[in-house]
C-alpha cells in the first residue's frame, strides 16, 4: 500500500519504520524535518506538508501528541484532508479526544474520504519491536481495509466498535488503568516508607503478586524515583486524564479515581514536573505525607 | 517441628495440610470442630481449645478472619498465650491491624514467648498449591526460626522488617493495590458500557496490556458480574480497607484512593452486598453512572 | 446612559427593569422576543438583533446562560461587537469561562471597544429587589465608568481586579462555595436520616449555628426535597463546576471538593435530573447510602 | 440542683460558671486542679475524683476532650459511675463517638443510673456568653429533667432523639458542616491567590453572600493565616472527622467530603500542625497548589 505517515516522534518513527520493513511505500512528514532523515535513508519520500504526503496515497496515518496538532495537520491549510484522494483512508493513531474523532469522521465524510481511529498501546520500545496493541474502530469495511497496516505495526488488533470515537474512548480508559496503578504505587510507597519498609521490597512483593511487566516497569521507575528523561511527559499524562474525564462526562459516568488523579497532576504541574515522566505523579502522595 | 494451627477456614485448612505433608507434627483447633476432620484424617491431633493446641508446641499459627477472632484465640480464656511454652513462637498469618500486631508482640514478650507476623498473599487455590507469598516480620532470629514453616506453605518469602507490625502494614498495602485494580476496572467498565464497548473486549485488551493473572482473574469476575459465591467476602474487603486507612493514619500518609474505595464499599454494604465477593465493589461505579 | 441589554431571562429582565427605573435609556434584545414585552411597556426599545440593540449605546450588558450563547450574541453575525460604537463598553454579567473573558477583552480591543466582566451573585428575587452583589473587573477607568450601572442593579460592588477574567474566576469560586454547602448538606442529611434524625431538625440546628440565608434557603429546599421548579437548573450547575475546574486547571490549583461535586453532578445527570434545581445534587449522597 | 461538673477546660469552666450563676450547687473536678480555682472562688466545691464529685448529686456533667478521657472519668477507678447515686443523671456534653454513647447508656443502666448525651455547639466565647446550642438526646423524661440545666448554659435546645447516641451523631454532622466550610475556603482561596485575587476581597464578597458569623470568623482566620493560638486544636479536628466517618460507617452512608478532609488533616499532621487551630486545614489546598 501507498501510505502517508505524519508525526515522526519516537512512536511514529518506529511505526513508520516497521511499515517500510513490511513492504509498504511511505511518504512521511514531520514539522521538524530532521526527524525524517532515518526514514528517508530507508526509502521513505519526505514531503513538505501533510497534504503533499497524502497525495495519491491509499491511507494516511497520524501519530501526533494532541488534539491541536492533529486538527492542524488534518484540517489546517496544507492538511491531510486537502491531499488525500477521495475514498482514501485517514487512520488516526494519536491519543485524541472522542469529540475530535467524531469531527474527523464528519469532515472526511464531507470530502468522500474515510476515517478510522486506531490508537495504540505501548511505549517506544514496543513500537520498535512491532509489539503494539492496536485498537481500531470504524465501519467494518474500513477497519478491514487497514488490517495489513495494523499487522505491520502491532502484535494484536482489537476492534473496539463501528464508530471511530469508541476506539479513542477505549484507549483513554486503558491509559486510565495505567495511571491508576501509578497513583496506587505512589500512595502505597509513601505509607511503606513512613512505616520503615523500603519501596524496593514492596515492589518485589508486588512483582511476585501481579507478575506484570507494567507493574515491573513503572514500579521500578517509581521505587527508584528515576523520572528523567521522560518516556511520556507528565503534561501529556494530564492531557490524557483530562480527555478521559471528558469521555466520562459525555457518557455521564463518574470516574472518581480519574478526578483524584487529575488533582494530583495539577499539584505535580504546580511543582514544575511538566516535563518529567508521567509516573512522577507518584511523588505527590509522598509529598502529601510530608516526605 | 511441633506446630499448633488455629483457624481452619479455606485458607487455614490448605496451609495446615501442606505443613503435615512437609512432615510437621500438627495439633489443630477450629471453633466449628467439623472443619478439622479432613486434617485429622491426615494425622493431625484435634484440640479442644487454642491453649490445648499450643501446649508443648514449638510454634502456633493463627489464620483467622479479623482482629476480634485473633484476640479471642490468643489472649482470651483458653487462648494460645496460656498454652504456648515459654520461648514458643506465635506466627500470626491473619490480616490484622498493625495495632493488634504491636499488642501481640508485647503480650507474648511478657510471657517469655515470641511473636512473628507472617501474613500471606494468595487465594485458597494458591494456598492448596503451596504457592502463597509469605511476608514475615519480627526479630531476625525469630523469622529465621520459622523459615522451614514458610517454605512448607509458600513459594516465596519476603522479610518486611524487624517489627512484626511492618509485615501487616505491607500486607494491607498489597491488598490496597488489588482493590485499586477492582475499583479502576469498575470505573472503566462503566464508561465502556455507556460508550457501547463491551467489558469483555476491554478485558481482552487489558489482559494483553498487563498480562497479569490478578487482572485476568478479577477482570473476568467483574466483566461477567459473577460475584457469588464469594472467594473473599465484601465485608472483609471493607475491613481491610479500614485497616489500611488506620495504617495511613498512624503513618500520617494520606491514601485518597483508599478513602474513595471505602466510600464505595459503604455504598455496596448499604445495597446488601456484604456477602458477595469483594470485587462487587466494581458494581458501584456502574450504579453511579445510572446503569 | 444609553444601554443595550441582551438576555432577558429571569435575571436579565429584573436587572433591565431596575436600570429603566434608575433613569437609563434601554434597548433590549432577547432571542425569544415575547420576553421583552414587559420591558417594552416600561419604555424600553426592542431591537431585532444584539448589533441593533448596541448601536449608538454607551454600554451593552449581556446576561446569558453560557459561553456559547455569549459568543453568539457578541461575536456572531449581528452581534454586539458589530453594533457597539468605538469606545463603547461591553459589560459581561453572565457566568462564563475565564477563557472567554480573555477572548472578549481581546476582540473588543481590536475594535476599539472596551470590555468589563461584571458577574453578579443573587437569585432572581435578589435581582428584582436590586440586591445583587456585583463583582466587576477590568481597567480601573472602565470599571469606574460603569459605577452608576452597578449601583442601579445591586446593593454592593466588589472590584475583583484589573483583568476582566479575574471577576469570572471570583464568581466561579463563589458558586463553588455555595455548591459545597449543597453537597455537605446532602452528605450530612443522608447520615442523619439513617441515624433516625430528621433533616428538618438538623436544618433547625444548622440555622441556629450558621444564621445564613443561603443555608436557610438551600437547607429548606434540600430537607423538603422540593427541587421543582428549578431556580437554577442542575445542568447549569454542572456547567459552573466544569468552569471552576477549568480555572483550577489554569491556575494549577487542585480543588478536590469541586472534583467530587462534578462526579456527583454526573450521577445526577445520569439519573435524569438535568432540569431539576441544582440543589438536587444533595439527593446523590442519599442515593449512595441506599435511601 | 446539685450538679457535678467534670472537665474544666475553656468550655467546661465557662459552662460551670453559668450553672453557678443560675443558682445550681456545684462540685467540680479537673485532672489539673489549678483550673478549678476560679470556680471555687465562685462557691464551687472542689472534689478529688469524679466519683467524689458525683456523690450525692442529681446530675453529673462531663465536658472532656475525647473518648479516652470520658471513659476514664466515668468508668475508670474513682469514676462518676462509682459515685453517682442510683437514678442520678449523667449528662455527656463532650464530643464523643456514638459507640461510647451507647456504651455509657448501658453501663449507667446496669447501675440504675440514667444517661443523656447533650453535646453543644459554640466556641469558648459562646460558652461564656451562655449562647451555646445544646443538642440532647435520651429518654423524654431524662431530657426533660435536664431542661433547667440546658437553659442555664445555652440559648437554644434541640432534642435530637430518644437514643443518646443520636445527639452525638448530630453534633458530629454539625462539625462536619463547619469543617466543610474550612476546606472550601482553603480550596477557593488557593485558586483566588493564584488568580491574583486577594483572599481578603474574596472574604468580603463571601460575607456579603453568606452573612454568617461562622463564615466571617473562620474566613478571617483563614484569610489572615492567623492559626495560633488554637481555638480548637487541629488534632482534635482530625478526631472529630474520624468520629464522623465512624458514624458514616455505622450508618452505611458514604460521606466523601469527610474522607477528603480526613486526608487533608493527615497531611496537616504530617507537616506538624497538630496544635494549630483546626482551620489550618485550609493551608493544605494552598500547599498542594504550590503556594
Amino acid at each position: 500500500m501507498k501510505i502517508a505517515f505524519v508525526g515522526l516522534g519516537q512512536m511514529g518513527s518506529a511505526m513508520a519504520g516497521n511499515l517500510i520493513r513490511a513492504g509498504h511505500e511511505l511518504t512521511v512528514y514531520n514539522r521538524t524535518p530532521a526527524k525524517a532523515q532515518g526514514l528517508a535513508a530507508m526509502g521513505a519520500v519526505v514531503a513538505s506538508s501533510p497534504a503533499e504526503a497524502a497525495r495519491g496515497c491509499d491511507a494516511a496515518i497520524t501519530m501526533l501528541s494532541d488534539d491541536d496538532s492533529v486538527q492542524e495537520a488534518v484540517l489546517g491549510a496544507g492538511g491531510i484532508a486537502e491531499g488525500l484522494p477521495a475514498s482514501g483512508l485517514h487512520i488516526g493513531s494519536s491519543t485524541i479526544s472522542t469529540a475530535l474523532a467524531r469531527r474527523l469522521k464528519g469532515e472526511h465524510l464531507k470530502r468522500g474520504q474515510r476515517y478510522v481511529s486506531a490508537p495504540v498501546f505501548g511505549r517506544p520500545e514496543a513500537a520498535e519491536a512491532k509489539k503494539l496493541l492496536v485498537v481500531p474502530a470504524g465501519s467494518p469495511e474500513d477497519v478491514e481495509a487497514c488490517r495489513t497496516i495494523f499487522e505491520s505495526i502491532g502484535r494484536q488488533t482489537f476492534v473496539a466498535g463501528t464508530e471511530p470515537w469508541q476506539a479513542n474512548a477505549l484507549k483513554l480508559c486503558g491509559n486510565f488503568m495505567i495511571v491508576s496503578v501509578i497513583e496506587s504505587f505512589g500512595e502505597a510507597n509513601a505509607t511503606m516508607r513512613k512505616a520503615g519498609v523500603s519501596p524496593e521490597l514492596f515492589l518485589e512483593v508486588m512483582n511476585a503478586l501481579f507478575a506484570s511487566a507494567v507493574y515491573a516497569n513503572y514500579g521500578r521507575i517509581i521505587a527508584t524515583e528515576n523520572f528523567e528523561p521522560a518516556g511520556f511527559a507528565l503534561r501529556l499524562g494530564l492531557k490524557d486524564v483530562r480527555l478521559v474525564l471528558q469521555v466520562a462526562e459525555e457518557c455521564l459516568s463518574p470516574m472518581p479515581i480519574a478526578s483524584l488523579v487529575r488533582d494530583h497532576f495539577l499539584e505535580a504541574m504546580a511543582l514544575g514536573y511538566a516535563e518529567s515522566d508521567w509516573s512522577r505523579l507518584s511523588a505527590i502522595p509522598a509529598r502529601n505525607s510530608g516526605l
